[in-house]
């Protein structure tokens, strides 16, 4: 154990996800010699982040202002809405350039066994933002895993009544990836959707 | 890319040394979600490291005050100093429990490719704590690699005229480790320090 201040930080540092009590050290002794200006950068930029940074009163992503910059985006359809699990999802997805629509962030996914149920999600938001009949297109972006696939079927049932289309971002072989190294619940997904050429 | 203060954090955290982009954006987005109280402790631990944490006058381990907790207490004995590259090895050997003695930080160790030479660690300020005559015995407890060892084989050299006992700390097997997963060097270097029982 240290003395006082460093012994507090890195139990502090301790606290955060992904961070062992090796590399709380580390970094606290990195905190020791490092520039004090980066320091104060650092401790402020921890400050700003719970004072400015609140969820987009549209769709739930990360925002600075009452709504986000894509809700914002006159340029963008309102037609088409992506319902994504987390904001990491969205910025995931802008990087692809393919999408122009906006979006709506769930934050999180039904998981019975963490006790989220679809009452923990930002569900009856989405519903309400349906309601209003200009969205024509529902896309399904939550992770292809079991909490992803089964909040994406719950959802599909409580939309489908509204006589939108509902889709979901197509599974299969990862571009860049090998066949022979892939799961073979992936290679089944792929034969499955399989195109003609 | 996020919205301002977000980014800014993410940014932060990123320079921090083991944190990479997808750790950073995890770290951050904990932060946005977690208690405000736990943010500001977190952010004040970073200031306070800065201003309160200096180096010991004698030994150059962590402190709070003029001299750390090791050299002011009055229990060590004084006849034994035991030389380390950082202070976190200080608290590596306290743990043990096994030294009584005194330290003395280096501040790392000579690594001619990384431009680190004699002058640029604690040496001098060693010599001069050994030119008392106090000190009967002086443990090199560098790393066990190409670095440390030529700390250690530099420190014997320099100290050798000056007729105390110069020891390095036993290089072997580690304890509950496997015979057949040891390396050769470590294997080769048990072997050298065999001991009758």
């Amino acid at each position: 154990m240290y003395e006082g201040a460093i012994q507090d930080l890195i139990d502090e540092l301790g606290r955060l996800p992904g961070i062992g009590p090796k590399s709380a050290q580390r970094i606290a002794f990195h905190i020791l010699s490092a520039d004090p200006a980066d320091v104060t950068r650092l401790a402020q930029a921890l400050q700003r982040v719970k004072e400015q940074v609140r969820f987009c009163s549209v769709c739930f992503n990360v925002a600075e202002q009452e709504q986000c910059r894509i809700c914002r985006d006159p340029r963008r359809t309102d037609e088409i809405i992506c319902v994504v699990e987390e904001p990491k999802d969205v910025i995931a997805i802008e990087r692809t350039g393919e999408f122009r629509g906006r979006y709506h962030v769930l934050g999180g996914a039904i998981n019975p066994l963490e006790g989220i149920g679809p009452d923990n999600l930002r569900i009856r938001e989405l519903m309400e933002r349906l309601q209003a009949g200009t969205v024509k297109e529902l896309i399904l972006a939550t992770d292809p895993n079991t909490e992803g696939e089964a909040t994406a079927t719950y959802l599909a049932l409580m939309v489908k009544p509204m006589g939108l289309t509902v889709t979901r971002l197509a599974s299969g072989l990862p571009v860049g990836g090998d066949l022979e190294y892939a799961d073979e619940i992936t290679l089944g997904r792929a034969f499955e959707g399989r195109r003609a050429v």
